[in-house]
């Protein structure tokens, strides 16, 4: 597949008329006016801006299908008298389908690979494959559905080994597993060498919980179990000590931050500078679609850099450029993916329309991308894919139509 | 003009299947199976959503041409090795360009009228007029530029009586406006009974200063000057007393409020809920788009909800539909507008695309609207004249180029 004519981003400045050469699953070469081959695949990316695909790095990606359904509600009511009753009801063609919508409003979105946590994994990755995204994906465990644990291994054991689907062990968080529960999922994980995704200190209330009851913060208490290292994807990470920041930074854990649901949920705001300052990889993911409720890692980045601008009572905090890094290279580091607009790297980008006014005037355009952005994704290509063209995404309409069938039917 | 088959929301209820008939500027009849006029404009409404045109109660709209060119910087040497050096050079041309580059993403965002305060207002005017919305201007005054509040009388003079302009009185704010020309500006604006457009009580720097020159908070300072009443749109009013809130509400004056640039140039968040508590009318707005950078309203609903909710440390507070109704009849209250869709109000409405992803499943589609809208608006219309179509708004390409010819300019 050649890409023609497109403009990038070298060092934040736009470079216009270069082609891009996609051979197989890699960017095999970028350069200008690059030879077609004979009956390659040709994308005009006249008056378009390639960039690398982002990673949402945290989501419960089926939980589409509960957007609208209960929002503005106090945490406790909202899980009790709302989310939970539901998920009960949930069956595994629910999560087919509300996955199926996260996939195509990621695609929307330029998002080309996530991170999930949720029921019926094996649905969502049905779903994941059909629509050509990559994936993390875990099934949640806890102790109150003892089975959980019991499917993980059986999980991992089927979907090793996929091009795109790579599975994962998600334990919930500390609150709600047992240490048994989290020792298992950790012998899972190092046995398997998956990654950990786990919920840490997303609130005063867990914090302070596992403080009278252990006398130690989450962090301190994932380390005692020996989960803190380069495979440990810890999200949210808002009530934090810095010992907390200095300790996953040594251990090399990585975090995701998820400000919009942070806020929404109003459990606080991450302490991002000190979790910089002391060397933590972070990443950003939206969290799960009632909770934020869209699945836009532009709008992430941009509510990510300005509330921390004034968290922190300077407009020279958290620069553009800084947000940009954290959101590419920090999600790649985190999922070992060899990404980036650079030959060898994986095939998984987004062509941005250049010609809408938001992105006007062609200045600063990782400025554009984090603060401006509103929408002009034209193509999404996953794996040397293309999943969505000039707008279009086969089988759309089916899927809206279907979710809303479930919606109806959870909700009748 | 007649719109067929289209849902609205009917106290928050999704209503399918309705028509809209639009004659002159206003809205003649809601109904089913409206009869068309022969030879009458038709516009299917199949799978749209008709709302309200939304309002853009504070901008600098030819700012647009600043979009992206100083970020993340100290407030000081922002504004003086930035933005006044480039503003210097600014030219009746530019602010032309600039205003229609501002009227074309307002368009693509359902924003069928807008508050602004910059220069060369005239050229704004035009630059509206032609683009087609709605418009109260004001021609920004301070004591550094004397030859400013010359200029205002003539312009409300012109502009007066315009169908679609109305000209406003726009002081810059206490801290760069001496008594005399405050009293000045009230005058004028008691003349011709328009509305005063000021900053008020953005920065606690603001704030302390003008407690330390005239011992009293710019809310009080405004008051003594006879200038709070319903005729004031109070921008900002991040650094408030409790007994700012309840003088504002006496007064009856109005407030609006720009979190996402209060956020960016970590100016602090407003105490919405005592503004509200005490009665004030308050709106939204997003500022120019050098400190936003984009012209989102359904962005600064979100981001005005969340950050609320996090403040006030409970998601319980500021529900989707208390935003939805700030955005919306705060606004119209604040600018004297007789819209909603309703028989007999202004014909200023958008239609959103309900095909997309993030405003499926069909649940709470406030809750869509506020929290998970990334695009989709459709149809503009405005004063019964459709500015775009099928996402279409003629001329567009020609404004992007014209803007990027002014910004290489301005900044060679």
């Amino acid at each position: 597949m050649l890409i023609e004519n497109v403009s990038l981003l070298c060092s934040g400045q736009l470079i216009k008329g270069r082609d891009i050469q996609i051979r197989d699953t890699r960017i095999a070469r970028i350069g200008k006016d690059l030879r077609k081959e004979r009956g390659e695949e040709v994308i005009d990316g006249q008056s378009k801006l390639a960039i690398p695909g982002l990673l949402n790095c945290h989501t419960h990606l089926a939980m589409t299908l509960l957007r609208g359904y209960a929002d503005d509600m106090e945490l406790i009511p909202w899980l009790h008298d709302k989310i939970w009753p539901l998920e009960a009801k949930l069956t595994k063609e629910d999560v087919y389908w509300g996955a199926k919508l996260g996939c195509l409003e990621q695609i929307r979105m330029g998002i080309t690979c996530y991170n999930d946590m949720y029921y019926f994994t094996d649905e969502t990755a049905r779903a994941t494959k059909e629509m050509g995204l990559r994936a993390f994906l875990s099934g949640v465990v806890f102790d109150m559905r003892p089975d959980l644990l019991v499917e993980t291994e059986p999980f991992i054991k089927r979907w090793t080994g996929d091009e795109l689907i790579t599975p994962a062990v998600g334990p919930h968080a500390v609150y709600t597993c047992s240490e048994e529960t989290l020792l298992k999922a950790k012998e899972i994980a190092d046995k398997y060498d998956t990654l950990i995704h786990i919920h840490v200190s997303e609130t005063r209330e867990e914090v302070d919980g596992l403080n009278l009851s252990k006398g130690m913060s989450p962090v301190e208490y994932l380390d005692r179990l020996g989960m803190l290292n380069e495979r440990l994807v810890a999200v949210h990470c808002v009530w934090l000590s810095l010992e907390d920041a200095y300790l996953l930074a040594e251990r090399k854990a990585n975090v995701v931050d998820c400000t919009v649901s942070n806020l929404k949920l109003s459990s606080g705001i991450a302490p991002l500078n000190y979790l910089l300052e002391a060397g933590v990889n972070v990443c950003l993911g939206t969290d799960g679609p009632s909770s934020n409720n869209n699945l836009n890692l532009f709008e992430e980045m941009k509510v990510t850099a300005i509330v921390q601008k004034n968290a922190y009572h300077t407009p020279a905090a958290f620069s553009a450029e800084q947000i940009w890094s954290i959101a590419t290279e920090g999600a790649y580091k985190t999922f070992g993916l060899d990404m980036g607009l650079q030959e060898g790297a994986l095939a998984d980008l987004a062509l941005i329309d250049l010609e809408r006014p938001w992105l006007c005037p062609q200045s600063n355009m990782i400025s554009h991308l984090v603060y401006s952005m509103t929408g002009g994704v034209d193509t999404t290509i996953v794996n040397g894919k293309v999943l969505m063209r000039n707008g279009i995404i086969p089988g759309e309409k089916e899927i809206l139509e279907k979710a809303q069938e479930r919606f109806e039917r959870l909700t009748a």
